[in-house]
């Protein structure tokens, strides 16, 4: 593609690196920000440099934050003593934004995955054996992906938990609401009526 | 949407300002960042600083441009006796990466559209006609858009060139290519038999 100026040139060739982004529509977002006033190229610039610089990991959870504890954290009335582990921090957004758990988090930063040359050392599962050490933490909800990775981090990880006194729960998988029986896949149709729960017990989360 | 922290919030809104970028994406691309190396945020936000301030419209034509002269019109190779008016710079961006016109540009940096309170005054016509005057100009294309605020703008255009002594064209409406003529509108079917061209004349363009 032929761009006008050096300068826009360069500016394409980095907005193209975000995800999802290709060369058209970086050059839509340049055109946009050259039509703009100033201001709104001099924000959105400064607004990316201001987070990255001012995030760093939760001394606790390794969740991201701002400042050593994360927003999470820091809170006097979670349950501190229920802690979900995931993969990485944006399922923590993900999880928040479901508003339907009020436990902490820990996240692993990735998962075992030997053909990466990921093995537990690489992943924050010390930090966490040292949370259940020396925090008084009653539960532990393993809340990783159910990929081949995914499970067997968990079977890791429930290894591991044996040593210490704490309930290890994992979240339960089945068919997602909206979707059809009919285009399920066997194996996860298959678990969703081997793990069948009682109607009553449903409806009292309603 | 809850989001771990203020700066992460604030680019989040920032990115979502982009044209076609909802929360969703510019979430997802903030996360990217904060997973890469410092240096990707950092080129991305000062190519966007940079392109910002380093451009200005083109001395002559109103290009966007790095110097007085625009990249098409300090290039002696090109026909500078034929003129292209369009409305905005990106529709030279458009023309240009078609590699098919050799000849130079003029910028309105708008059209004709009194609901929305733009007269010739508030555009760039006054330069065209000063450019006719000063230049041996021997051509005007007139690629509007086909609206009707753009015919009005060309019909405009084509009656204030009739002071001078150059010729006036339009680039060509009708079907495009790949289009099927089941489908095509009855102005633009109706049109392009009226304004067919001969079977010869074509074969000479490929």
């Amino acid at each position: 593609m032929i761009l006008p100026t050096p300068a826009i040139e360069a500016a394409v060739n980095e907005l193209s690196k975000l995800p999802g982004i290709g060369k058209k529509t970086a050059l839509r977002m340049a055109i946009y920000l050259l039509k703009q006033p100033a201001d709104r190229t001099e924000k959105l610039a400064t607004s990316l440099q201001t987070m990255y610089a001012n995030t760093k990991p939760c001394a606790t959870c390794f969740n991201v934050s701002e400042s050593d504890l994360c927003t999470v954290c820091s809170q006097p009335n979670r349950l501190h003593q229920i802690v979900c582990v995931v993969e990485h921090f944006q399922d923590i957004i993900a999880i928040e934004n479901t508003r339907q758990y009020r436990g902490v988090y820990h996240v692993l930063g990735g998962i075992i995955s030997p053909v990466d040359g990921i093995g537990p050392d690489q992943l924050n599962i010390q930090a966490l054996l040292q949370r259940l050490q020396n925090q008084n933490i009653e539960e532990v909800i393993l809340a990783l992906n159910s990929s081949i990775e995914g499970e067997t981090t968990m079977f890791y990880l429930h290894k591991k938990l044996e040593n210490f006194k704490v309930k290890t729960s994992i979240i339960s998988r089945g068919i997602a609401f909206g979707s059809e029986l009919e285009f399920t896949d066997e194996l996860t149709l298959g678990r969703s009526i081997l793990n069948r729960v009682m109607f009553e017990s449903q409806l009292n989360h309603r």
